[in-house]
């Protein structure tokens, strides 16, 4: 979304503002209407419903919304992406503070639902609390009691994380054996951890210039067919504001689906508000959002 | 919470102030300290935790608590409970505005679960024509879409029951066979229907007069060992006021385990913050959270 | 809204189900496009504004938009209802909870600003509790300080206003001077306190059935010119649910301002989702907004 | 808070983690009560409160605790920080969506009550759009109208001070006269622009390396006596995480105050439930906040 259009060889790039050089041929026509050279089809690939009424109730998607449809059909879509597409999930801590959200997520992950992960420090330091110390942020992520020093605990993974010189070793060394960083490396997934001003530490790994991340995320999102964000409205965003509508898949055009799990209507709405329209929102808590995909996928 | 504590024949009875007669004995200490003849004993039959360390993370119960073990501990009340307390639900419109949650109540009324419930005009109406025309408010509560002239389905359902006399009438006079109330009416299960000024109808039932519904309301929440408010306030925190902390059951004092679930903290929280100081609060969007109750007691 | 139509003499009247007689002439088309006899002309007396473009940021109504104009069209629009209109004001409790608040509402009473008032038992105990002890629910509405034995400041008022036999002579024999319904009582304004199940007490004057309320509350709204909901989802829907579109005042048919300022995107927008299709939302703490509306309208 | 203590020359230093070197002497006791060497010493400054009774309403700062007083306060804060102490104000992109909020954050820069800022690109992108082309993302900031081809603005105004070189020339070169941006540069006041991986340009001055940005933040809070944070989550948590409790200013410790300001709870709440105890929070919208602050601080 934030791009210019660039003409090269005589096919069309989006390309970063700061990346546009001198010389590079930039599409600059204003107008949707074809009047100055650039037509916007932005529902050509959309199969039309018919008008709705004037009058009617409920047409936002809020709290209120009817989602057992969406989860039966983001559970076929999952299916047929595992072999088909490639998923990337956009995670925020919350993911990880959860002992059945992480535990769902870990399955995901071994069970080919994920091809990416984009994060933050904090999601790679509370998974790695919890299964150094099964904590995290000092509080057990199964009992919710708040563990003795416990707020040490955060800073100790991260300090031993560190002597270790990356995650993968940090893992191997002490034997870690489940959570979202683990299944991760063991699965040989790539993510991308980008840093922001309120990391502490921060993790070996985790990227401190923000535009080198964004182009690691934009290399990545770029031959994404399906994005799935989870509460974190800064990563998700984001990814939206860089995402294509449509790619381009063995031939075939088709839209990437892009879902927005947020616990706020705000929040999920934010998106939209900013120009991506084509996002399917879920306004619900994200534990609960992959408890259900796990059942719903059948992951033991 | 809201009534005078009267003694008759030597014991103490909770009383509206509204229903205090001239002569009644009425306890009028005002310290908590036995100074006054009344020692408020509020924690004795809390087993005692350490105390908590001074500096500490995560201390209230937000979106990102984890509630893993809530869940587990809850299916294993709920299983108790279902032979040997008496468990009241207290229920928002919500629950009957999405397909999986609505069955989700229904087998838990079908299953035993469900000893009374706690509801307005709106949830009855939305059940009733979910079960008779498919949609809630216009709205298929499963695809999501908005039929032709849905918005008259709301006022026809109220029609139609009108028409027959009583819920129980409608259901069988339709064939309805599935729903929130239709299970109630199949296993016998006692609700109360309190009016609210956002009525429309009202259906034959719904208790006009509010004084009249608090009463049938204390009647009933006085002998509950378990009550689980979802996704309405005004029902949850006018129930939370009159439900006591402690009952005697089978000559054991037990206390009244409380949940109330909502997707804002805010909500959550109100109850607490009103003086009902022993809820235990989820923060999510009740579809999920009936959902997972349903996988969690196996129910099919 | 939710109303039959119904011919008496050759000219509509709106009626409440529950209130059509057998042999009424009741308007029975279900089509909008007048196939059926009617024909929904529902933006007859908007000024049209050119399309907007498919691509577009902010469009919703949220937290972030900018109130600024919206602030100043309501001075002007105040200033003008308060001489040629008739503004009924739909009150939540919080708006008495804050000393400055309840301060600006007194004076929009006082200065001709309010015709009527829609609010709940809470609203008036907690104003009351506020002249009488300085307190709302214990704590002091200045300084925040929760007061020794302050939850019983609360029933004390109410039992003090029941012995007094209504809450004009209870502001009388107390001397009272200052709040809410002391000024609407000095200035003879009217209101409806529709009871609800969250009620302690109540006052007198509150109205038990809730019926009986929304009959009152109808007969005001169907001559109001602008309607204010602060703070209360209960009686704001409730209220907008009644409101008719448009009003002929003096010879002149004229759209209903309908205002609702709540702090969450949800609430605000709620009544847009059942149907309420004209309302101006502003998303805030009412507090600062009637403060606001004070300074704006240069009210000491 | 993010830190451990480097004890240099016999006087204690808060050192990232990052940045202590081999050789440095650590404390590393972990009790509070001194048995380690270390004694917790949290309430040492302050005025002992007696304690609150056990049933009581309303202990949390919620959008219907009463703000009267605490705005009152805040005024007297001001007037005595502008000349005594050190004020930084921590700006979300959203007080600069609204005319009213812009002109009174600017009018507060021009009266001496800021003494830094902190914020990211969209803030300063924001208000530099509304000063060059009167909207922000393309929608006029007091009419609120959605502007033709004003998804262009944004990304114009980032290419012309991206051609300019710098926000101090751009603002020069465009003879920008209103505004946050242009009374900063106006005053000579500092900021701290960090960047994140949201932004689209960047503008000339933001900070790419998050790390980096943190230290900039980290010496400018060091000696701040007040702080303010308006609608941004992330750079208020990332302040109050670098911000000590206590200041010494001219020979005297003094509590630093901190204050943040939010629509939702769970933002301002957020501070608190990681570690930062003694922050005061306003539920509300800051466009509101802000223009009661300049009618507070009666600023024309």
């Amino acid at each position: 979304m934030d791009c210019c259009v660039v003409i090269k060889s005589a096919k069309p790039y989006a390309v970063e503002q700061r990346n546009v050089k001198m010389g590079d041929d930039v599409v600059i026509g204003r107008k949707e209407d074809s009047s100055m050279g650039i037509f916007l089809h932005s529902k050509g690939f959309l199969v039309t419903k018919s008008d709705a009424e004037e009058f009617a109730f409920r047409t936002s998607r809020t709290r209120e919304t009817s989602y057992s449809m969406d989860y039966d059909s983001l559970y076929d879509l999952l299916k047929y992406e595992k072999d088909n597409g490639y998923i990337v999930w956009v995670l925020g801590p919350a993911v990880a503070f959860d002992f059945d959200s992480r535990k769902a997520m870990q399955k995901l992950i071994e069970n080919g639902y994920v091809q990416h992960i984009f994060a933050g420090n904090a999601l790679a330091t509370h998974d790695l609390e919890a299964g150094y110390m099964k904590t995290a942020l000092g509080q057990n992520i199964y009992t919710q009691e708040s563990v003795h020093n416990g707020h040490y605990h955060h800073l100790q993974t991260i300090n031993d994380v560190q002597d270790c010189g990356s995650i993968k070793k940090f893992i191997e060394k002490n034997d870690i054996d489940n959570g979202i960083m683990y299944a991760m490396e063991k699965e040989n997934i790539g993510y991308v951890l980008a840093g922001s001003i309120r990391d502490d530490g921060p993790l070996p790994g985790v990227i401190a210039d923000v535009y080198e991340a964004q182009m690691k995320m934009r290399k990545i999102i770029s031959g994404a067919t399906t994005v799935i964000g989870l509460a974190t409205q800064l990563h998700t965003i984001a990814t939206g504001n860089m995402a294509p509508s449509y790619v381009l898949k063995d031939g075939i055009v088709r839209p990437v689906n892009f879902y927005t799990v947020d616990i706020t209507e705000f929040a999920v709405n934010k998106l939209r508000d900013r120009g991506s329209l084509a996002v399917k929102s879920i306004v619900t808590n994200v534990q609960d959002f992959l408890v259900h995909i796990k059942h719903g996928l059948d992951l033991k």
